[in-house]
């Protein structure tokens, strides 16, 4: 089967109505989703940027938040303006890298959103990531224990390289082999880039 | 008629393969463009980079290349990775700011992205300049003369200071009454935002 590799992050705004809509749009198109979280702070720290650029630079992260709105508008998802930005998802990303063949992991990452971009909670808080997990019916002291030790910290890290060297800048992004589609834009064609149906 | 205003540069890559399907869209739409140039340099600027950001930030700048090829080859439009980027359009977007409301001026500007991102020609020059105008059954003497008086030099100024206090941070931009759309994806929206026919 076809398939794509999606790359996020959960603190990335325009992933949001991407990892809310990318299983429904990919089903459809006969391709097959690999999750792939990764961190974008080292990312941007190798561009000179401590911050995200939304926050360095006003302009583009006035702009951003009014097309967010109108984004998630059009695909009739709720959205409200998280009251802390960026937000740490390390916790989240972990989990996710750690239990990557989990039957539960797609509704998880989009709990984690939901959490973010809807509900306006702390995602990098043990607590919301447990509720997330027990919504699931997981039991979250199990899965956070194995999430927060070397294996998965060591996964995490070494994901986040593999994005680099994929040419990865920020997230929302997808790849097919080797080639790169970046922003929830790019989501179709790097469907069709999969040989999904159209 | 609905119209908007649409914030281009020329030496912008992604204003490229808005400039040359604006016109068809938009009209299929019923929405009536108004053509703004304006300099990118002077915001860049004030963000603290002295090139383009597609220059400073190398994996940014790869990912556009390609990505452009690809958006160029989806519409059928030829594309040559300028041997110069980012060319100097300083000339051209006086030239248009000056004749705004000349019925020449759609095609003069195709002809110089065509010049810039097909031919790979030096839309700097005067002599390319001059050329372009002439294909169009105008004279250049005449047009530049007026496009490099300080009444020209003005518009093209006052222009950009406008695109900035729209919000506006890079090309192509949309602007339908208050409403900022940034980005060659973002047409549709922003043509549909004026009220134009899907």
């Amino acid at each position: 089967m076809n398939r794509i590799e999606f790359w996020f992050e959960f603190a990335s705004t325009y992933s949001y109505p991407t990892a809310m809509r990318i299983e429904a749009v990919a089903e459809k198109s006969g391709v097959q989703i690999v999750w792939r979280p990764f961190l974008l702070g080292p990312v941007f720290r190798k561009q000179g940027w401590d911050d995200s650029p939304f926050n360095l630079y006003p302009a583009k992260g006035a702009y951003m938040w009014r097309d967010l709105q109108r984004v998630c508008d059009r695909q009739g998802l709720p959205f409200n303006k998280p009251s802390a930005f960026p937000r740490n998802g390390l916790l989240a990303a972990r989990t996710v890298c750690r239990f990557a063949d989990e039957a539960w992991v797609p509704e998880f990452v989009r709990q984690i959103y939901r959490a973010n971009f809807e509900l306006d909670l702390d995602i990098s808080s043990r607590d919301i990531v447990s509720q997330c997990l027990v919504s699931l019916g997981q039991n979250p002291e199990e899965i956070l224990e194995k999430a927060e030790d070397a294996e998965s910290k060591e996964k995490l890290k070494q994901q986040t390289e593999r994005a680099e060297q994929l040419g990865i800048f920020g997230a929302p992004s997808f790849t097919v082999d080797g080639e790169l589609f970046w922003g929830n834009d790019r989501l179709e064609a790097a469907l069709e880039w999969a040989g999904g149906v159209q």
